[in-house]
């Protein structure tokens, strides 16, 4: 980019997709992003805003006044609209709704009535609905006075005349089945609708085990709202899966990778503070040794061993048992047998590696008591490694607090506490 | 489970839905699978595994004959049928194939010669095509002759009389233009097919970005080999962000939750093995400074917290990075301007949290040239964490090492030998 003339740039930026040019912005740091934004028409930033991912466009969206802003909502599906007036003060949503016609208003109250993470959040209202009396070739000429289906419809949905949702007409079947056979002969009534109030990741869930490409959705009464697609259902799954990641390291699933060193800084900050108070923990279990490493200085070049490998030994249950549970794999009925495996796990590896180190430590200090001490210490503490990396995640479920975001944090910070506790604590009683 | 007799376990099971049924041998220790694998009859099983996840799918298969076998790929997708031959062994996989039908071999051994994670890998032969001369009146007659589509299917593929690829034929375009129109004023050609060599991670991002249902897949010529469809591309992307998560814990993304201690124990020890190793690298740093040590036993308590907060800062700028370069945000055009950010947030922070810890080592040890000595090591250590989190999955990549698993034990071996290094070794400078 900096090597071509503004004109020259200019150009190229025209010929590209607004999903092309979403791409080069979330790709291009911040000065870049502006130079981009001020080169690109007023109508191409419409289009490429609901590309962007939710933190560059809701500093994009910021920065425009109400009525670019109805402009935009105009060309959206009604839960995109929705995720954007949710990231804009509540002052400015309203004069943007105001500003909608009647129809459209009404939809996209009747969908941001729901949390963000729900069905109901997800919820597209631009379905085409039919009853079941019409014969397939009626609703073939229906269809026809359409000049397109809304993205994504793979099927029609079958409603009664208060709107009931009665079951599906797959695009499939409307093509494949005799023009004189009814609605109600064909229509597949095996799936339920899902429910406007469904946790958004039970949608995901939903999905891909039954490998849909859009769902009903209806409310506590059965009424249709509208419908999920897949490609809103892909977003979930890669934040979901994200946010285990990110949130190990204290960051946000919708971090920008090119955030300015402003935005980034205070995050940041925030979570190497929390790591401070726990490594200040781990110190003053240190601390309360001192006469025995001051007697014995070989245990202070030893005890980082103990610590780090009850941490990597924590961290592989920790990891194992908060996928399971994002999978929806752990209940009451299984944790028993999964805890009982991870100390087993624990004791043959706390067993092997002790050894190891046992014999590495007496020949590298001529000195068998520190081999029995370290050894004694890393059992113990990957044992301590596997209760916790299993206990905790639900223990913090259960507290409301996320697994994903304080696991780790705490998991070392236990795994630290317990390595030191043990290996200094035994050096004491054996070299007192 | 445990509390109902046999006999009201099996009626149980028999109302389940092979989805069902696949969840509930995902959530169950190894005991409580057989017993029910038992319980359910041979048809149920034939229906389960495909809806198994790979880990548990190949314990099952090995356990089949091939008859059985034979059977199983009669009702899969030939991607899915791909994926199963790919997890036998050679013989076997000759043999299932030589009792398949002629024109089931030959889709088999088409997709078979792609690698498992290219499109190639991911394509689905059964697609329905359709020639540009015809109308779409003479297309929706020849779509009444099938009794279903494929499933996915939200497009006919449009091809010559040498099945190369032409356009795509949305099943709405079909349904809402009229009917003596041909195909080839309707048809779909902005969007280019996949070609069959690119990576899966790859053909993810473009059903991401196009929010495509299903996409075409032809071979080098241009001709069509098949079709890709949501649900496998789902997989993908869930596979890659668990890959992230699980590849940092040094686990395969694929790990059975359940899976038994014989299995469990010794791809864990391998990379507790590892981390001893860079362990025992850190220490042999501490090592190196045992007089210093002994002098000021205080050394000994504050030094993890140097190495601890190194560790945190490069693990967010290395999670940053990671995630960057799978969402393809990351190039050599902006490489300069992230790291001088990562550097610049380092820096930041470090003297913050600097400050922090030289007031508290301070206060704690009441030691002025302690505070000294650790500000200046953790601003050191959280500098070189910056870089070398910005730097390694890009190194590590370029050595075709997968940055996802290497990459933190690299970048705490990294925080480490550099934390231990700057403090003590300040520490011995002034100290002396």
């Amino acid at each position: 980019l900096q090597s071509g003339t503004l004109k020259q740039v200019k150009h190229s930026l025209r010929v590209l997709t607004p999903v092309q040019l979403a791409r080069v912005i979330e790709s291009s740091p911040p000065h870049t992003r502006s130079v981009i934004w001020e080169l690109i028409g007023k109508s191409a930033r419409t289009e490429l805003i609901e590309e962007l991912p939710e933190d560059i466009q809701s500093f994009y969206l910021a920065q425009m006044n109400t009525e670019d802003l109805v402009e935009l909502t105009e060309t959206l599906e009604t839960d995109d609209i929705v995720d954007i007036l949710q990231n804009l003060p509540d002052q400015i949503t309203q004069q943007v709704l105001e500003a909608m016609s009647d129809q459209d208003r009404e939809r996209v109250t009747a969908v941001l009535a729901y949390p963000e993470n729900t069905a109901g959040g997800l919820t597209n209202t631009d379905t085409i609905t039919v009853r079941p009396k019409f014969t397939l070739d009626v609703v073939l000429r229906y269809l026809r006075r359409h000049n397109e289906l809304p993205p994504s419809t793979d099927s029609l949905i079958v409603v009664n005349k208060k709107d009931m949702y009665l079951g599906l007409l797959p695009l499939a079947t409307l093509l494949t089945k005799p023009g004189d056979t009814t609605v109600r002969e064909v229509m597949v009534t095996d799936a339920n609708p899902i429910s406007a109030d469904l946790d958004e990741s039970d949608v995901a869930k939903l999905f891909e085990q039954n490998d849909w490409v859009s769902a009903p959705v209806v409310d506590e009464q059965g009424k249709l709202i509208g419908r999920i697609t897949i490609d809103d259902v892909v977003d979930v799954i890669r934040e979901t899966a994200d946010h285990s990641f990110m949130g190990a390291a204290g960051l946000d699933e919708e971090e920008d990778t090119f955030a300015t060193t402003a935005r980034t800084t205070p995050r940041r900050a925030l979570w190497l503070g929390i790591n401070l108070i726990t490594a200040l923990l781990a110190s003053s279990v240190i601390n309360l040794f001192q006469d025995t490493i001051d007697k014995v200085v070989a245990l202070a070049v030893l005890m980082p061993i103990v610590a780090s490998m009850g941490g990597v030994a924590g961290s592989q249950t920790l990891t194992v048992v908060i996928r399971g549970m994002a999978l929806g794999h752990i209940s009451r009925n299984n944790l028993g047998w999964l805890m009982s495996r991870e100390v087993r796990v624990g004791i043959i590896n706390g067993l092997l590696w002790a050894l190891v180190m046992a014999g590495i430590a007496g020949l590298w200090f001529g000195d068998w008591r520190i081999s029995f001490i370290i050894a004694a210490a890393m059992i113990i503490n990957l044992i301590t490694a596997a209760l916790a990396g299993a206990l905790l995640p639900i223990g913090l479920k259960a507290m409301r607090i996320d697994p994903a975001l304080a696991g780790g944090v705490t998991l070392t910070t236990i795994t630290d506490v317990v390595g030191f506790f043990a290996f200094l604590g035994l050096a004491t009683y054996f070299y007192a």
